[in-house]
């Protein structure tokens, strides 16, 4: 085929940065059978397809044939940078820590190198422009909190493994949710037999006649409050849940005597404090492990929406007995033929994205003498003793947690997300050994790392005293408990005025939580804060749209006062055509027999992770 | 339980920054039974447990106590920088452009926020500091390099859809996969029956009796030279492979004569081009859709050590046919009882992690006037015409791509991980609808997304005309050229001076690659120039030990020169006990029927993605 070229045409749209014409090369070339297009055209003006632009403009951004001057640029960031610091400003809804100004100053300088911290964070590799010398150190610091065995050390089965996350806690419980699986499944990497030891086989364990059909199919369990990544992450590794194996083999048998929910009920009840139900939850996971089941267990250190914690000590008390009379405390597996080892029948993971990174400083200031000034503050916030939920919770001897997650980007704090992902060495399945092209082995998630996210991380870790994170997390107890009783006094205020909408505010706050949630404001109200939104099945079946405020610490007292001014003036709870009862989708009333359902996924979301 | 704290217990240890003491807070407090540690010791010095630090000292970042002022954080970052601006310099091994002088001033400002581009593109959301407006700039240049219809329209199915990834193209490939294995397998999310429309259940359809038993079973295809990330993709998604399902239901029966292999050869085997092999795929490919598999097929468009692109035009003029008479082409899915829709039985993923971000600047180039400066230089690189890979392919009437994945660490170049993914709406299995909490589905594979990856995509793309971005990449192309005929000339001179290494330096490089690989040099040249090496078997059996350097637009003429005068000093061939052929391990032999070999994974890497 002869590659002759024609002359571009030049498509002329009438907008552009400034006024200037923007022009896209569409052009076509003698390339394969007949002509094809080098460039598409846009079907449309790209304004029209995207209006819900409030405050920035499409047209500021999209990008000519001819490129834009450094000004042209400049000026649409300068457009992009305003609508930020105004919407910075007022970010009280999601459970992001907001303050950043010293992450300019201090790390701006390392945009200029392609920070990668490809492979595993413990071997160099050989991509030498690697952070992962600070990432090192962020993960010592969070196994030093979460009282884990460090430093990292392969050659002992209780140190700590883990690694900076690239996204947020997402990524962390999909690694983790993967790597139970395969625990519980029997899966093993084993070197590719008679092909030289330079390939490895990833194989599945078929179970001995001996054992029970079950033993190499996890159960998964978490609660109606849990975050919808794990839904995700549930679905995206094919990962089966008890709803889903108890609706498809045992219909009609759930011990909870209803029809089998699709998640582990919340105590109380969808109106409740978020926190798991752990009478239900045992009953569940006592079914599943009789009927020779591996257990896996996620449970919530700070839910999305309502900032509970999952009681995950009386979890353990009330679970290790089941696991022991089960057989799931420790167990044979026969992952190659006439090769075993032993392991457990049930993982514990804690998806701690918020509260994993915040609750250890609260276990520094109850460790203060009684007497300190941070020590008093404390015990003005919280009445009964700090929740239990790492590497150091040990219940009849047995070390419960097998891996937890948190989100750098809430707390601390973050540009962008980022997170910290931790196990044991001994919960790891074994990875795939040194591929050679990095030099470093591929245990992580993803193959290329975000090199920056460890400095950022790093930098705030360090900057303060242990004590003074401490402090920091004392108050922001404190500003919860402000907004708290802020809104509170708003619903008095409102009643005096005849102004409270039917029902109330629903003011409510889950114990310890970081989070107050309270009723649905009106949009503009939901625009300026940046609220995150949530309806809420009450006990007697109503819809409740709740709205919450995260108290993180870039959230001041002056901020929750300008905040409840808003919330005071005219037309704030004002809701034009709020559904209270969404309709029912005709037909499909019930499942039918060759549908599996295989997990919930809520439309009712649950947030930010 | 009283809530009684201890003194905190100091602990010293003998190093630090500035020779500062280094203390950890260990201190017991009475929570749970008996005392609980407050912050674990560290069990031994960090120092001995990350020996391998060459030019950084773990003591400069571990975080004491009492956190570290100003003054120590900076001068800790300065040893950093030091050592990355060395590394920086001289890396050209892996495939990532290193010229990013730019991003600090232009983009150092939107550190100050926190940028998270939470849920679905091209929906606002609730969280509002975000670039979401940027990111779709960048989707729709994209989207009209790779000639997909464009802007976003929801309500045409040929549109595109996409979004910016937070990890490179790990995180598309997993999403493509998990995609295609959710569309292949007839999976569709319906809203929960019965519960009023506020949650969804996930659904896996069970086949029809009169379907063909395989019809939900999608098969997956890729080559030997596929990045190792989708091994991982594969066995985290628990796709079955070709390879798998061969040898567990056909064995014996390979449409190729041999013993099923792991992977689709590549043409001319392991020591070949990199491509795929064509006629074996089209072989594998048949024998799967006869029996009523749908099919998964990875292509590469730039694979990570040759930089090979497979030839995806003729791979849909040979497969088309074949997906024709098997009834692949278009299908009926029912996907829940009563309701169908129509698809194809197939799906073909374009790995483009370096190819897709690179080559449409070539088809640019290509679209010039044949007198032009910039086609003439292009000719004298390129002598065939430039290889399809996009939505523009259009073969028999089937526009053959059915999702598209690039890293824009690669290509443009990126302070960190980031790239694009995309597909067409019309390939999209039905997302969760919007979810209450953020104000925007959940169509993402992250959840959170960094918001601020999409501002560095756009800074590069927009700083530069689309002639500018042309000549740049017919420049790479120049550079690799220059780096092959300086290595080959380094092997006359080396010769000449009798120094040339038995077997020479196996110079090579695949067509139009932006890479040059040959002989692994020694360790000391391989640290100093960020080289990642591959050992490769030749035909004959024997292991050969290569290293390849990526002429990425950061690598210049003069760079080459000194790495060349590098390789021309004494002992820069010299290496120790390098193994011709890898021990094999003993036993495993071969497969026990017990064991259901699920993908290889390669020891032997695949790169850095």
């Amino acid at each position: 085929m002869t590659g002759h070229a024609t002359e571009p045409q030049h498509v002329d749209f009438p907008y552009g940065p400034d006024g200037t014409s923007w022009s896209a090369l569409v052009t076509s070339a003698g390339l394969g059978e007949g002509r094809a297009t080098v460039i598409a055209e846009p079907a449309r003006d790209p304004r029209q397809a995207y209006p819900e632009q409030d405050e920035l403009d499409i047209a500021d951004f999209e990008i000519p044939a001819e490129g834009m001057s450094a000004q042209q640029r400049k000026r649409a960031l300068n457009r992009l940078e305003t609508y930020l610091v105004g919407k910075h400003e007022t970010m009280v809804g999601f459970q992001g820590n907001q303050d950043m100004a010293r992450y300019q100053q201090d790390l701006a300088r390392f945009m200029e190198f392609h920070l990668n911290n490809v492979g595993d964070p413990f071997q160099q590799g050989n991509y030498k422009p690697n952070t992962k010398i600070v990432e090192r150190a962020v993960l010592d610091h969070y196994a030093s909190l979460w009282r884990a065995a460090w430093p990292y050390d392969a050659e002992n089965p209780d140190s700590y493994w883990g690694y900076v996350l690239t996204m947020g806690s997402t990524e962390g419980n999909l690694y983790a949710l993967a790597s139970a699986r395969d625990y519980l499944s029997g899966k093993k990497l084993i070197t590719e037999p008679g092909d030289g030891g330079d390939q490895m086989v990833y194989v599945q364990a078929v179970p001995a006649s001996e054992e029970p059909g079950n033993a190499n199919r996890p159960v998964a369990f978490y609660s109606e409050d849990t975050h919808y990544s794990v839904i995700k992450a549930v679905r995206t590794l094919a990962i089966d849940t008890f709803a889903a194996v108890g609706r498809a083999e045992y219909p009609g048998q759930c011990p909870l005597g209803m029809d089998w929910p699709m998640e582990v009920p919340s105590r109380g009840g969808p109106d409740g404090t978020g926190e798991i139900d752990v009478d239900a939850l045992e009953q569940l996971v006592t079914f599943f492990a009789e009927r020779g089941h591996p257990v896996l267990l996620l449970l919530n250190f700070g839910t999305t929406f309502k900032g509970a914690y999952d009681n995950i000590e009386k979890v353990a008390a009330r679970l290790i007995p089941v696991f022991e009379r089960t057989g799931l405390l420790e167990r044979e597996i026969e992952f190659e033929p006439g090769r075993t080892d032993r392991r457990r029948g049930f993982w514990v993971h804690v998806d701690g994205a918020l509260g994993a990174g915040f609750m250890p400083f609260l276990r520094i200031a109850a460790a203060e003498d009684r007497g300190s000034d941070l020590a008093l503050q404390l015990r003005r916030e919280i009445k009964g003793k700090i929740p239990e939920f790492d590497f150091g919770l040990v219940v009849d001897g047995v070390d419960v947690v097998s891996s937890l997650v948190m989100s750098g980007h809430k707390w601390p704090g973050a540009p962008w997300p980022c997170g910290v992902f931790m196990t044991k060495n001994k919960f790891r399945v074994e990875p795939p050994s040194q591929p050679a092209y990095t030099g470093s082995p591929d245990t992580t998630f993803a193959g290329s790392r975000n090199g920056l996210s460890p400095l950022v991380l790093w930098n705030d870790l360090a900057s303060k005293s242990i004590r003074e994170h401490a402090a920091e997390a004392v108050r922001a107890l404190r500003t919860t408990r402000y907004l708290e009783s802020s809104l509170r006094e708003l619903e008095d205020r409102l009643d005096r005025e005849d102004r409270l909408p039917d029902g109330g505010l629903y003011v409510d706050r889950s114990p310890m939580a970081l989070t107050v949630r309270f009723r649905k404001p009106a949009d503009h109200v939901i625009e300026k804060w940046s609220l995150s939104c949530q309806p809420i099945r009450t006990g007697s079946g109503r819809i409740r749209h709740y709205a919450h405020v995260f108290a993180m610490s870039s959230v001041t007292e002056e901020k929750v006062d300008a905040f409840i001014e808003d919330l005071f003036a005219e037309g704030a709870f004002d809701r034009p055509h709020d559904v209270a009862e969404p309709q029912r989708r005709a037909g499909a009333q019930t499942f039918a027999t060759d549908v599996r359902p295989l997990a919930l996924v809520p439309v009712i979301g649950r947030g930010f992770q």
